[in-house]
């Protein structure tokens, strides 16, 4: 069937029958086409991107705060084995008090994502991302997650936000020795090949964010990383560590799996292999429809969707302005640091929640 | 014999007879030492460390120019065998065009280096640091061979720096755990126990410095990555990595000494095994015994030990200033642009240098 790219999906969301939409559409109509749809009152899920503006996010929370109708970004990453298991073993108390996350999107594009491997054309629609800003373009594949360690919006938010960027030569290189003959050979690509974010928490925390995707590498991980006062979790070196362990460790994630493996992946692994990259797909997209089927609100909610989406525009800003820190605007209105957990045992990521 | 820690050190800088004086002492007498050996006519060499104000730095310069004593920073990292073959790689245009360099200070000190294992008192003089000062304390191990990678003060500069720390909570909690009844034990320390530096340098890369010595974790390795536009370095997973590689790569910088080892490792691994650290304390020793025999300038000169030093400054002024961009000095005044490489070939580390 043809995808609905146009107007047409006003009539969807006209459609009384219709409980929930899930809009897997390009970065730049995801916002607009959720706002309508909250609007009109559905259970919303968008797939992961960045915001253009600030005022994006605004629309985003006054929509969901005007109907109540429940917005989930569908992170899948929120539900990845490595970042589920860091998650648990942060509620459980083991890694101390957090002090820093990090991670990147650390993830070579320019062959065969953003260009096509066979002919100079461009493959996706992203490669227009590239050409026109610099920024933090992709940064919730590890803010997803970082937030849900951290108790952003419950309990702790986003304060300040700092970006820099390199200089922009990957792609260009790529398609001068690849695709001499290419339109693209003499454009300005004007996103920077390797960009850094740090952003403060109200309670002290470091975030690091790292975009990654225009200079040859492998794709090992996404470097996500929690560190706290008793131990840490390092997903690039596939590590659990704790004080007083020795420093020449193997990759030894695997035996706390067995211990530390996050309910949801419990199951999952009982269920037998299903979705894309490793269930994590799966297990978005089921929390979602439960959260439909329920009707209880989502455990990722339109703070946090708002949140996540607003530091690519962020990043953007302290970009241009030579690394010069912005402020991260508090989309609950001073709520974050009351607001209840989902109380939704299985189904909650949140660092406190209510077992059912 | 004691070691000369007052006034008695001038004795030593009004003696003919000595050429070279080697500073050993503390990050806090570094540069008055080194200043008044200068001043004295002395090649001179320090520990590393960073400045506290940045009107040291320009003191280091001035006393070099004034007497023309050459003045060597002892940064043994940028004799280390991986960082000397990615240098190596780096100035065949293996990689391409640099784009980015990372690395971090990755080293847990609380037990065993900041405070005695046995007791609850301090062991080493850094402590005082941490109680004082929040910034990156310690750059120079990753951004001395970083900033011959992308020929800092030959050629390139650097320009902005941001830095962002996180609150201060691992040492606090390990006294509080291990050494309750000592005198630190509500001590409030002010040294964040992750900060991230970003510098962007005047040919538009960017420069990445990750302080990391309060929080739990394993030494694999400063982590120091190389990245340009044809493939990359990175030590933490031991990998070189071209543009058509596979993802999952093993392990295999081995594979790449073999044939890119720098000649000075090259040469080292003949003689065989002397000195800590694989033999970079040795080699970096020897650079500057050589240059003080031949009467020529050492290979890390005023401007670079300058330049590096300036860093912790900088780095604190911009944290307490919420992260906002503090210039770079250019110590050079403008000759960045124009300088000479060190025409020694052997012992060169610049990127580009004469081979005699």
């Amino acid at each position: 069937k043809k995808p609905i790219l146009t107007k047409e999906y006003h009539e969807i969301l006209e459609n009384p029958e219709i409980d929930a939409v899930i809009i897997m559409t390009g970065w730049g109509s995801h916002i607009k086409i959720a706002v309508d749809s909250l609007l009109a009152g559905k259970y919303t899920a968008i797939e992961v991107g960045g915001a253009y503006d600030i005022s994006e996010c605004y629309e985003l929370v006054n929509a969901y705060e005007k109907t109540g109708a429940p917005l989930m970004m569908l992170e899948n990453c929120c539900y990845g084995r490595k970042e589920l298991m860091a998650l648990n073993m942060v509620k459980q108390g083991l890694f101390g008090e957090i002090v820093h996350c990090a991670g990147g999107y650390m993830h070579y594009l320019t062959k065969g994502e953003l260009l096509d491997r066979e002919n100079n054309d461009i493959n996706h629609y992203r490669l227009n991302e590239y050409l026109n800003r610099n920024c933090e373009n992709y940064p919730t594949h590890e803010l997803g997650p970082i937030s849900k360690v951290l108790g952003i919006n419950r309990g702790n938010k986003m304060l300040t936000l700092t970006s820099t960027a390199s200089k922009a030569c990957g792609i260009k290189e790529y398609i001068k020795e690849n695709h001499p003959d290419s339109k693209y050979v003499n454009a300005d690509f004007k996103q920077g090949d390797i960009v850094v974010t740090n952003i403060k928490c109200a309670n002290g925390e470091l975030i690091t964010l790292t975009l990654d995707t225009t200079l040859p590498r492998p794709y090992y991980s996404r470097a996500f990383t929690v560190r706290g006062t008793k131990g840490g979790y390092f997903e690039e070196r596939r590590v659990v560590y704790f004080e007083g362990m020795e420093d020449e460790l193997k990759f030894n994630e695997e035996e706390f799996f067995e211990k530390y493996d996050h309910p949801l992946h419990e199951e999952y692994s009982k269920l037998g292999s299903r979705g894309g990259h490793s269930g994590m797909d799966w297990l978005v997209c089921r929390a979602f429809v439960e959260s439909v089927k329920r009707g209880i609100q989502t455990p990722i909610d339109a703070y946090d969707t708002a949140a996540w989406m607003a530091v690519t525009p962020l990043s953007e800003q302290s970009i241009a302005m030579g690394g010069t820190p912005v402020p991260v605007p508090d989309f609950t209105k001073g709520r974050w640091s009351h607001r209840e957990p989902i109380a939704e045992g299985k189904y909650c990521l949140d660092k406190i929640c209510v077992d059912k």
